[in-house]
């Protein structure tokens, strides 16, 4: 799978795209993450790529040419099943977003930047409109490296254990049970006796009990998906 | 104010609480981020900082004593009004949330890694626990600045023009209207011509009028608050 993020702020997504599994993804050859520049599509001497919005807004607002030319480059490459903009009133990334996201070959993530981006982009050049959550960020790169990092995850062999990612939150619409580890002990707060009685049934049971209590009592909408 | 990120990934911090916004509040004194190493708060030669979970679970789980002698060492230099844990299971992060913390003087966010944390760090350590959104990443790192991007920009002074951070998506409950900008004719895709004619009332209205029609199409959910 191949990943083209389109930024104001390369810089910015060069750690969290750089480390971990996103970089182990990378380098097992499962992943392609590829960042570019939206200065670099720019014709004009000094980089501009924001201009002051019709009607009097405060703020800049990212011009259509260059991310239109940038696309166009990509376009020009190779086919793109998705056109993603990171935008705050996207559709609501979840889980099953990921899931669907993780089985596509090529993507393009747009990130935004400043007061927003000309409409006319979203309206002509995005397929997709993502929001990873109802909050207001500087910009679309922590948003692009989320989408990032939860669709790569589910890529088969990018974490080192798959019956991990498998048994994760939102896989099953459960939250996942209370995990805890050595000592059974700390300063008197103890690990339940039955996650030490070695009974294996009666452990899965309680496991299953606990995320349906946890998923009742803190996310009861999602038992009704 | 003062954010105290503990992680097991400093490195993947870095990019994103040394650029943009959150560079900028720091330089400027309005904000503090310092990102503490878990590891510097083992006993154990190796600074290992997690062991596999009781019950047979796949994946590791990160330990209650480097997290308990981290948050203590903290807690001896000041008071911290939360100690957040960045969770798919905690309270959904929203622009409300972000408000409220923007306020307060001193917070912990420690990010959870590996297969999740001891699930007694949660009971007795933490006293906030916030998700981004429900989906699965590799480590609550990118929860986390994003936590402290929301936040960060909230504070008076921290982004450029005010105003902007006033007439956000979500600061009213409305999602923002379209916006535009240079050119008004891009390969025959044109600007509303209300935007172009100088009415400032009509231009006004118009935009009241997109932003609840993009809200009720789009998030109806957020204007029944």
């Amino acid at each position: 799978m191949r990943i083209d993020i389109i930024t104001v702020l390369p810089e910015m997504l060069e750690s969290p795209l750089g480390c971990s599994i996103l970089k182990r993804a990378q380098d097992k050859g499962l992943a392609q993450l590829v960042v570019h520049n939206l200065r670099d599509y720019t014709t004009n001497r000094h980089r501009k790529v924001d201009d002051y919005p019709f009607g009097g807004d405060a703020g800049m607002v990212m011009q259509v040419e260059p991310v239109d030319r940038c696309i166009a480059a990509l376009k020009a490459e190779r086919h793109y099943d998705e056109v993603i903009f990171t935008a705050p009133d996207g559709e609501v990334f979840n889980q099953r977003m990921a899931n669907q996201l993780s089985m596509l070959e090529n993507i393009i993530i747009l990130c935004g930047h400043y007061k927003g981006i000309d409409y006319r982009i979203r309206e002509h050049l995005i397929t997709r409109e993502i929001s990873v959550g109802d909050y207001v960020l500087t910009g679309g790169e922590m948003p692009a490296a989320i989408i990032a990092d939860a669709i790569v995850r589910l890529i088969p062999g990018a974490i080192g254990d798959e019956q991990s990612a498998l048994t994760d939150s939102f896989q099953d619409n459960l939250l996942e049970p209370p995990i805890y580890t050595r000592p059974a002990d700390y300063n008197g707060w103890r690990v339940p006796d039955i996650l030490l009685s070695g009974h294996e049934a009666r452990i899965a049971q309680w496991k299953h009990e606990q995320a349906l209590e946890r998923t009742r009592r803190l996310r009861p909408d999602l038992l009704q998906d």
